[in-house]
C-alpha cells in the first residue's frame, strides 16, 4: 500500500499539557495529535517529533512527521485536524515530505526563545507566556556572561533532574538577548539540549542580570560540573521551541538515540 | 468598632471562572476574591460590586468594595492579596473610600469593550482575548448600523437569556468601532446593560459587517422586540468590563435594584 510521509509545523501553548510526549494518565500534546490524526487518517497514527518538550513548555515551530495510508489532499488534513483540536494546539503547516525524512534525526538545531517579563507591572492575560521578574535586571552583564556560554562545553552544571545518560558535551552556536518593551528575551541556538538546559541557563543568566552572580563566574560553573553552583530553573511558562533546522537532504536512518527532553 | 470602606480596582481572566457572582459548587472571581480577603482582614468580607461579569467574561478595570475592621494599610492589603491570589485575578488598586460608597449603587457608567480578532491568522497564545471571525468585515458597514443603537431605546430584542424582570429600556452614549492591527474593537458606553447585552449587540453589528444584516435593520430590530431578529450572541472571550464611572459625591444608599448581569 502507498504511503506518505507529511510533516507537520505545530504550534502549542504548553499551559494545559504535561508535555509533549505520549502519557497513559496525562493530557499531552502528542497525545491530543495522535488522538485527532487517528479519527482523520482512519487509522493508528505514531509521531516523531523534534523536541520532547516539558510540561507547561511552549512550541512555536515544533516539528512532527508521521507516515500514513490516508489519500485525504495534505491541505485538507491540515484544515480538518485544526476544526478537531483544541484551541489551544494548531498546525501551522502540514507539507509531504520524502519518506526518509525523521523530524527527530534529522534536526542538525534548533532554536528556543526564554522570555523575562522584566517590569512591576504586568497584566493577568499573558501571564502563561514569560516569567516574572520585578528588579530591573542588568541587559549588559548578561550579555556578557552569555558569551562564556557558546561553544562547546561539558553542560553537566545546567542539567536538570532527568536523564543522566546522555553525552553532557552540547553546542550552542549562538545566544542573543534582545529586550523588547518590558521583555527580556533570550535566544538560543544549537544542535540539542540537556533536559531543562535552556531554563537553568535562563536562570543563571537571571542570576547576573540580579548582580547575584558576576558575568566571569559562567567559567567557573561550567568548570565545576556542579548543578548548585548555576543559577535556578526558570518554569516553563517563559520556555518556547522557535524553530527546528533540518538539512536540505534526508538520508536513511539506521539508528538513533533518543535525545533528553527540554 | 471602626471600620474603612475600602474600593478594588480589579484586573481578571474570566476563563476559569463561572462568572462574578460567587456560587456554592463552582470557582467564581467573587468566591475567590471574598476567600482570600478573609484571610488578609481576619473576618469573613462581603464585597460590592459594579459589573456581575458572566463566565468567561473578562475584567479590566472592575469595581468593588468592602468594609473591614482589620488597620493594615491598604498599601499591605493590596501587596498581600496579590500574593495569595491566583496569576488570573489581580488587585490593580485599593483605595479608602468614603463609608458611603457603594460599587454598585454609585456605578453611573460602563465602558465594555467586545474584541473581533478578523483574520484567518491567529496563534494559540491568546486565544481567550477575542473572538475569531475568519471573513473580512465591513466595518463602514458596523459603524453606520452602531449610530442606531446609540440613545435610549427597549433593548428587548438584545436581551439574554436570564433575568426578564428589570426594565428594558436602556441608554447608549457611545458606540466607537475602532480597528487594531488585525482587530476589530467595539466599545460601548452606558449608564448600564441587560443580560448579554453587549454580546448581542457585537453579534448583530457582526452581522452586519458580514452582509447579512443591513445597517438600517437596526430600528426594525430593535422595533421588534424579537430576539430571533438580532444576531448571535458572541463568546465571553471577547468582551472585557474595562471601565467603571463614578460620581464624585457619594450619597447614603437607602435601597437599590440589582442589575442584570452582563
Amino acid at each position: 500500500m502507498k504511503t506518505r510521509n507529511i510533516r507537520l509545523t505545530v504550534e502549542y501553548d504548553g499551559t494545559a499539557y504535561s508535555g509533549w510526549q505520549k502519557q497513559a494518565q496525562a493530557e499531552t500534546v502528542q497525545g491530543t495529535l495522535e488522538n485527532r490524526l487517528q479519527h482523520v487518517c482512519g487509522h493508528p497514527v505514531d509521531l516523531l517529533v523534534a523536541g520532547r518538550t516539558d510540561a507547561g513548555v511552549h512550541g512555536l515551530g515544533q516539528t512532527a512527521n508521521f507516515h500514513t495510508s490516508s489519500n485525504l489532499p495534505v491541505a485538507k488534513i491540515q484544515d480538518v485536524l485544526n476544526r478537531l483540536l483544541p484551541h489551544d494546539i494548531r498546525i501551522v503547516k502540514a507539507q509531504v515530505v520524502p519518506d526518509t525524512f525523521h523530524a527527530t534525526y534529522h534536526a542538525k538545531g534548533k532554536l528556543y526563545r526564554y522570555v523575562i517579563r522584566n517590569s512591576a507591572d504586568y497584566t493577568v492575560f499573558d501571564r502563561n507566556t514569560y516569567h516574572h521578574v520585578r528588579p530591573l535586571l542588568n541587559v549588559a552583564a548578561m550579555r556578557k556572561a552569555a558569551k562564556y556560554l557558546v561553544g562547546t562545553h561539558d553542560f553537566t552544571a545546567f542539567r536538570g533532574t532527568l536523564g543522566k545518560k546522555a553525552n553532557p558535551k552540547r553546542t550552542i552556536h549562538k545566544i542573543q538577548i534582545k529586550t523588547q518593551g518590558k521583555d527580556i528575551v533570550l535566544e538560543y541556538t544549537g544542535v540539542s539540549f540537556l533536559h531543562q538546559m535552556i531554563r537553568i541557563l535562563s536562570g543563571t543568566l537571571m542570576y547576573v542580570g540580579l548582580g547575584k552572580l558576576r558575568p566571569e563566574d559562567i567559567r567557573q560553573i561550567l568548570k565545576s560540573k556542579d548543578r548548585k553552583k548555576a543559577g535556578p530553573t526558570l518554569p516553563p511558562t517563559g520556555l518556547f521551541l522557535v524553530e527546528v533546522f533540518y538539512p536540505t537532504k534526508f538520508p536513511k536512518i539506521k539508528k538513533w538515540v533518543k535525545e533528553e527532553a527540554e
